[in-house]
């Protein structure tokens, strides 16, 4: 069973990047042509136009970017049809061979985590067969409520090569309300991130990522640096680049000097930097996506991984070339 | 617009007793009758076999208790059919009367926050239609992102007088993990409780209770007797009861003289209270429940409540009798 982590990284490596592109369909910012189509738009024509779009996003950016993050909210915004759209979207974004990271948040008490940990991994277990749900290369949890809730979804997880990315800093303007409260002299986010440290090292891959990664604020660029101290061997997914207000620069600090440990998202400077009645909005999504990977390549350790792939390009033409 | 803890309070008081029954369809545990129904079982076949049995223990406590707390993740765990069979069910647990607590333990920056805040209360708006998705009286949520991410819950609760229910203390065995951990001479928990006891009092009902409760495990009976005192006007959420360890006694210290303010819910114990084999699983369900509202009852606080509904029983029967 591939690592997780073994297996990101090569995604990584290949395209160049750490761009992860947020997939968070929002009716009112959608390209005209999707919500034209029906006359009274019911929940299901939502989930059919956020399936259209997503699709045709999926397309544009998969040749570019190595990571995918479907925002569940979205989708369980239009009610079950549109959890049968992020089934079909998942389901395809692998096929693309993109990464995908499902982004839930999701924890509970041990015996409830098991069920969501079941259904984002390896599925629900009926009479010994074992049925798909999400289908996920990872996904987003909480914290708040200890190692014991973490366990089921570390488990399954593991099992599957699969991995986690934890709550530590979040990106909102909010977010210091009860992570910056210091017990011990550290803040609170300080002591998460220890202890997912502690848990990501239980399993390492052969790049020295362990299988739980840390959900870390672009808007914190300090804590980014002191965190990528706190977690030598976790991923860290960046949210909050764009519209949110982290730069590249503030990304930085979450990069190893090997350009490896992070992925950047962007959710809403990818999918709408056009007003919906631009009917180019195909280029303009391709231009920001362009656009997001020179600005993260402008620092050293990006540039050293673009560099990397740009090398392994001409490697791999060379044969070609030749014959 | 009535306040939700108003609606709540008058549930509470008409029923005499203040017991939830966790909805939480578990394939293993379900009687045998709604598991032989297919031959291949699939999860669509899944979601119909909790549909069934949720529906049949709705009509068995309906007639005892106020309030019903699905819990999404064992729904989610059979993917979008999995999700229709939870609206079905929310759907008749309030056409029969019952008080529904969404269990999801959700939250996020703000911007996706109101996109669960609308699936969870009004629905999604598009083109100056509403379409509900779960329709329920109150959720769950997580505080760990703050005040501005429980915001767009709060003010779409507020708008259609339902409310929330967010995590203080939980019920599983490693809680303390990070919840104890200690700032300024206080328990983690402790800081968000006062949060939470800041925000109920913004907007109280004239049962003097706010639209923000807090969720605190059975299993803390010393923190329940603590919070109860940080938290005048704030229901409470108590789970743990029972299959989880909490007593009547623990619980006893979440409601106040009155016999008011708390909630106590059980999942495993009053749905799965025999072998899956046993045909007579109606009756223990009935037996589970009954056994669970004279534990309760037997605590000065909950007699009170259950004597002031017995004596509304008798003044409403009056006339009656008389004609």
């Amino acid at each position: 069973m591939e690592h997780w982590a073994d297996r990101l990284v090569k995604i990584l490596s290949d395209k160049g990047n750490a761009v992860c592109v947020g997939l968070d369909p929002r009716w009112d910012s959608l390209p005209a042509e999707f919500r034209s189509r029906g006359k009274e738009v019911t929940l299901d024509g939502v989930a059919a136009a956020y399936e259209a779009f997503c699709m045709q996003v999926l397309e544009l950016v998969a040749p570019l970017v190595p990571v995918i993050k479907p925002q569940i909210a979205f989708f369980e915004a239009c009610g079950p049809e549109g959890l049968k759209t992020l089934q079909a979207v998942i389901r395809r974004a692998r096929q693309l061979g993109l990464f995908v990271i499902l982004d839930g948040k999701r924890n509970d008490i041990a015996s409830t985590a098991q069920a969501y940990a079941d259904a984002a991994f390896a599925g629900f277990q009926v009479a010994g067969r074992v049925h798909p749900v999400w289908d996920a290369d990872a996904i987003t949890i909480n914290p708040y409520l200890g190692r014991d809730s973490v366990e089921p979804f570390l488990n399954s997880a593991r099992a599957v090569g699969r991995g986690l990315f934890v709550l530590v800093r979040t990106s909102n303007p909010g977010a210091g309300q009860f992570q910056d409260l210091v017990s011990d002299g550290k803040p609170f986010f300080i002591h998460v991130a220890e202890a997912v440290s502690a848990w990501t090292r239980e399993h390492l891959g052969n790049s020295g990522f362990g299988d739980v990664g840390a959900v870390v604020g672009a808007t914190h660029a300090r804590e980014l640096a002191l965190l990528r101290g706190t977690l030598p061997e976790a991923l860290i997914l960046v949210p909050g680049y764009g519209a949110q207000g982290g730069s590249a620069e503030d990304s930085a600090a979450a990069f190893r000097a090997d350009g490896l440990g992070a992925i950047v998202n962007s959710s809403r400077g990818i999918l709408f930097p056009y007003a919906p009645g631009d009917t180019d909005w195909r280029s303009r999504i391709l231009a920001a996506t362009r656009a997001m990977i020179s600005e993260l390549a402008t620092n050293t350790a990006m540039k050293h991984l673009a560099n990397s792939a740009a090398k392994r390009g001409r490697e791999q033409s060379t044969p070609e070339q030749v014959a």
